[in-house]
């Protein structure tokens, strides 16, 4: 049964915490799917190892990449490129097995057009969720800080609509828990296994 | 945050063991839904207690219910109708408590279309899966046995396809285990959970 595999892109508003999640995700057991390293045009920072935090590239071949369309998404940031590469997601889940993007929302808005069977899957702060308990106990914010927050609030929410799952991080161990049981099922939704058992069928018929 | 609950819904084709996945459901660890009892017109075996293992009424009554849409969903098997009370369910939702129920395919192809936002589970025999395996040591069955087991299949995958999941029962505890993720990866479901996110800000707006 060869099946393509499943995409999962974990996604969020920027300083929620997705790579802590993601590095968690790939440590907490052996997992059955392979993360896709993304690449970058930023300079390596002392420790980073090419090919395992990123992709490390010039601006000149990541810009020969887009021009190829080998990249699966992409976006500019302070002058510096960040991408998903397309052709291993693709071989990855041409083989069955499912593949795994930790990514900026923009990219991951990139990703539901082209891949709109994935598992889209967006991680909130917990101060959205606190926000009910923040207001009640007003007083201890001021108007500035709480209107503020409330237009936050508002632009998480709007992104949140564009996605399957929203997972709170309140507690990084909780939010891979979360992500695992959406990812076990997810891979027992009907349209994911139907063919599996049709192709049984088709295989036998005489 | 008293939303409505959700309205999860396993069935399968008869002989599946539903009721043995039920029974190990109810026992397995406090649960956060109501299980919805059955209504029937058949009589009461020894050990069964009116209220826990069904509701048992009469003829009569049961068709007094039908007159008035007190049923959400029934069937009559046997000369027997079983059924589904609404009241319980629309009740127990409105409280914001998930409601489970476990029905013949019938039934849930009726609740399916006045509650399309409920979680339909279908629950496939492990032979299904095994199907694949018989027909490669072929030999072992005769040729109208395995001409029976393919029409058999068959029809359990179109019934399939109006599900969201499905659940192998090739053990109980596996199978339990199963529908507990996909309940609570249901519940991080974007549709479910935005009007909560929405609710909070809205409740604040000056």
């Amino acid at each position: 049964m060869a099946n393509r595999g499943m995409l999962i892109v974990l996604s969020g508003p920027s300083g929620v915490g997705k790579g802590t999640v993601r590095q968690a995700m790939l440590k907490d057991k052996p997992q059955d799917f392979k993360y896709s390293v993304s690449m970058t045009t930023r300079k390596m920072r002392p420790g980073e190892v090419d090919g395992v935090d990123y992709f490390f590239r010039t601006k000149a071949e990541f810009e020969s990449e887009i021009a190829n369309d080998g990249m699966l998404e992409f976006a500019k940031y302070v002058d510096n490129y960040y991408g998903t590469p397309l052709k291993y997601v693709n071989d990855t889940l041409a083989q069955g097995v499912d593949v795994f993007l930790e990514i900026e929302v923009n990219g991951a808005m990139q990703v539901r057009e082209k891949c709109p069977d994935g598992v889209f899957i967006f991680l909130t702060p917990p101060d959205l969720m606190a926000l009910r308990d923040r207001i009640v106990k007003r007083g201890t914010d001021d108007e500035a800080t709480i209107a503020k927050r409330l237009n936050k609030a508002r632009e998480e929410i709007k992104m949140m609509q564009n996605y399957d799952y929203a997972v709170v991080n309140d507690k990084v161990d909780l939010a891979v828990k979360r992500i695992e049981k959406i990812i076990e099922s997810e891979h027992l939704r009907v349209p994911r296994v139907i063919d599996n058992y049709k192709k049984m069928i088709g295989a036998v018929k005489k």
